[in-house]
């Protein structure tokens, strides 16, 4: 089923983006025929295209005929926070990777080895509504700014949090045990940039509470990482 | 640790590729300087580069000084079997990270729905060799060129092999479950093409006693799929 998005609900109509809108006509859909919808928040709607915008190939509307509420594909929330590497592309892979294999939400860090300091929240947003329909999802990722990991840490009460590093000095247990142990299904994981977190952030997280740990015996990239963490989680806890 | 990598040890000397050798001009390695140096089967050298070859630029020669076999990061052997995708970048990216998780064998597949039938060997194996010198692996996985899975089956006796595939009308396990059942921890999966395996190849492979199985509730694109694989290996069995 060719599923496409609607980044607005306006009553009984199902308003498509620009982008959506050049898919319609890149796949000759026209006025009358039936779309499957959603709303990225979790509702499938059946909608036929309305005649009236169809052909500016700017937005499309289409009135709305059924909507039903899909289940989560999964039992847990997982919010990963992650330091964004000097490549875009290797984020944005991430991204896209992630979402297909479960994601709630993502935000990016500031930290003390950190290169690069903007993320283009525009490039990733169309990653994801893309992936999201790729992967037959209803529910689109939150996509947060970045910000600083020290006013994170400041404000956090470290519940739920878990902080992948690769300094052996410091207690590690493997995200295999922390992930059986957490009860709540609420997880948030933080992956440090190229060059790891400093100690001092170690420092502090381990301070706050927050468990450090080990992602396997290999050494991995911010964006492995990353997507390690995701699907540790689907395999283990689905 | 820097680490370089031979394609050749010759006796007391270790012979470094045209690449390896460019990479050393950029970092303005000189003569009598010492390297570290994998061969790609295990062997951690350390080795004096000698005068002669440097200028070059093509081949390097550096006399060992050292040698010690490192023991493996996993106690399972993987072989991936999978269907090249249509864009060459989604399996060199595959190839990447599997090997930054873990990854022994690769050999490609022709099946019914392939649009893709030939690899590029030779740049796989440069990403291969980058991958490994980067997650500070001393093991090159074996690369293997493409072959038809008809003649993959035909061959095959079955075991440790695992097919995942998409259809609800066969039987099928968890990954998770068939890798904890598995006491070999000798481990073969197959991943189809974009469009998935043909029936037929999912009934051949019934025949042949290869159990099925899912990847998790959300649709893999085939290169999610292969380091979905790899990576449950790495969080299951290590």
């Amino acid at each position: 089923m060719q599923l496409f998005y609607a980044s607005q609900i306006d009553g009984n109509r199902a308003v498509l983006t620009e982008e959506e809108s050049r898919h319609l006509k890149v796949l000759r859909k026209t006025p009358e025929e039936i779309l499957h919808i959603t709303d990225g928040k979790g509702y499938l709607y059946e909608a036929r295209i309305s005649e009236t915008n169809i052909k500016s190939s700017r937005e499309t509307v289409a009135d709305i005929i059924s909507s039903t509420l899909q289940p989560r594909n999964r039992n847990y929330h997982l919010h990963l926070m992650i330091a964004p590497t000097k490549q875009n592309e290797r984020m944005e892979w991430l991204l896209e990777k992630a979402i297909e294999t479960g994601l709630d939400k993502i935000s990016f860090l500031q930290t003390d080895n950190s290169e690069k300091t903007r993320i283009n929240m525009g490039r990733l947003e169309k990653i994801a509504i893309s992936a999201m329909k790729q992967s037959g999802e209803y529910y689109m990722p939150e996509i947060v700014e970045i910000r600083a990991l020290k006013d994170v840490l400041e404000t956090t009460d470290g519940k739920g949090l878990l902080m992948a590093h690769c300094y052996s000095e410091y207690p590690r247990f493997t995200l295999r045990e922390q992930l059986l142990k957490n009860t709540e299904n609420n997880i948030c994981i933080m992956i440090g940039p190229e060059g790891d977190f400093s100690k001092k952030e170690v420092d502090t997280a381990q301070k706050k509470g927050i468990p450090g740990i080990s992602l396997g015996n290999t050494r991995l990239r911010t964006e492995t990482a990353g997507l390690y963490a995701c699907m540790a989680c689907s395999i283990l806890l689905k």
